[in-house]
């Protein structure tokens, strides 16, 4: 991802919600990369105790994380993100005298947030109270395309994205008449694998991609062997008659995301040997049915089943990784390395 | 249900994995509870930690979990559970010198662990191995018949629940021929709250009670008011104009358990207002239309979403209560008190 944003002469601000570790934002660090997203101001706190200095919160701005903004430090730049004109004049209220830089949340189809792309005049006008405000400074458009994670081919991938180029071309046209250094700022690691042609987009901003998951190679986004994360999970019971395996793993261990197409990888994950803390081959032909709190079944041949005892370990390939991470809190390195997350308590938030 | 226990005669053994808090295990030892289920090793010695002496660990045994019985003090008694010839054989290995109840973990037909109901010969010889043991008294046999959450009526529950007192009866009939001191260990809140016939039940082990959920409301077991678990989310932006408002709370606070059945209920969970720490009326109108890692999408009524403004904070009632506990893993009370639950690290087993 680094080399292609230098191909391509984009910044690469990669989202660090989907590993949430300081210890995995230092493999980053030591990559040269020294800007950052994150998705709470939980998250940007932790981070900031780490060093980090160039922080997009790329989620609407709370209200309520105004005052917050006063926690960090004065030479930390905390880039944040409106989408109404209700948040923009509550900016006044910025605490400090830091200058911030301040995003429009563009929506380009998704639905999720943002003010429509198409929308020029209200973003316009955000652009304006942002700039009115002498704390302020309009930094641009941010944009995360979250129907690229629902496309099932590359082929749809890369023509939804060159609508939404189309639309952001003419955006950032306009935007520029005013704002001649408005930049735009661009997601999701599906489209960052699979694209090469950036158009409009100056900077990047994808977090899946350090790990990849089963949704991304159901897409056709990665290989198996480019995932980077698994779930070590015990073996509790056999019972090979019923072509059946009871694991210690559950919805507490892999979240409930479920895969439902394409039919082979249907479920919550697929199973692959495990050799120490190592992912071994994936195992064809066992899939998991289903899962409640703290149980994981598995179904499969006989045969295969009868292969495995109680104690043993089998890893498996989270549908998710994002959840999967964020449920489990931990990481054991391939060199048995444990690695911490960002810790509990306060609000989530 | 301690009331519900004392008329049927019945030994209340309440699970509790659904709160994983010793602060709301310490209002059950108010009511006079002295017994209690968990669902995993960790679980059993962080309740252990607080003084409680009789704990059924309610999960087929693993066989790295027996090497870890040695770190119970002796005066605590911990029921275990298996359902196979080969770990009931490496229960020769137990460690220490304690005498420990074993159940026969049964299937009434959920099909997720344990040995068929019918298969009475199964059964007996797993008891004949345990009491070959002289560590070991088989205790009785331990079922969870998780169908029962997914029915969505009574009149359907109750006749499921008939038939597995019908193979029960005939199971521990057999069963006393030999050991007339077996007992019947039984499981869900939904049974548990809504028959009032026990047949052959000793014991029941119902934990979602505690708090209940939407699934247990859309399947006629309790009502709203019952539900005693809401989770506060803040509104981050609102585009009345889309009907539609941005939630700072998504799968990482609410898990992605869904409802689907029946239509008025489909979704994430059901909107409240909260008044400062109560939950206050549902929001007729509104609905989770969507969630992602961090975002929730309600959309309604343009006039309805019209009365919300980004900061303001509304209630979900959850889906499901135990997955959302442990992803939150802090509660607040209505009186503003914090409990905190089983903390993380080590291996979530």
């Amino acid at each position: 991802m680094k080399a292609k944003g230098q191909l391509h002469n984009l910044q690469l601000r990669p989202h660090f919600k989907t590993h949430q570790s300081l210890k995995i934002g230092s493999w980053f660090r030591d990559e040269g990369i020294d800007k950052i997203t994150v998705s709470s101001m939980k998250m940007a706190k932790y981070f900031a105790s780490d060093g980090w200095k160039d922080i997009t919160l790329a989620f609407p701005l709370i209200p309520q994380w105004i005052k917050e903004l006063k926690d960090f430090d004065s030479n930390i730049n905390i880039n944040i993100l409106i989408d109404s004109n209700e948040v923009a004049f509550l900016l006044k209220n910025l605490p400090g005298r830091n200058i911030y830089n301040v995003f429009v949340k563009v929506d380009c189809g998704y639905n999720r947030a943002g003010v429509s792309v198409l929308d020029h005049n209200s973003i316009l006008e955000l652009a304006k109270i942002i700039q009115s405000n002498n704390r302020c400074i309009f930094k641009g458009v941010l944009i995360h395309q979250g129907d690229n994670y629902k496309i099932h081919d590359i082929n749809t991938l890369q023509k939804a994205y060159h609508k939404d180029m189309h639309n952001l071309y003419h955006l950032m046209k306009r935007l520029k008449e005013c704002y001649p250094s408005a930049i735009c700022s661009w997601g999701d690691t599906p489209s960052c694998t699979v694209v090469n042609d950036f158009g409009v987009i100056d900077e990047i901003r994808p977090g899946n991609f350090i790990f990849y998951d089963l949704m991304q190679y159901a897409s056709g986004i990665c290989t198996v062997i480019d995932i980077a994360i698994v779930v070590k999970a015990i073996v509790a019971s056999v019972y090979p008659d019923a072509g059946k395996m009871l694991l210690h793993c559950g919805a507490v261990h892999l979240s409930k995301e479920r895969l439902n197409d394409p039919e082979s990888l249907s479920g919550y994950g697929i199973i692959t040997k495990i050799d120490n803390n190592k992912r071994g081959d994936m195992i064809q032909g066992l899939k998991i049915e289903s899962l409640s709190q703290e149980h994981g079944v598995v179904k499969g041949e006989k045969a295969l089943v009868r292969e495995f005892k109680p104690g043993d370990f089998v890893g498996i390939v989270p549908v998710h990784s994002c959840l999967t991470a964020d449920i489990l809190k931990e990481y054991t390195t391939t060199k048995g390395e444990k690695i911490s997350m960002m810790p509990l308590g306060g609000i989530k938030n």
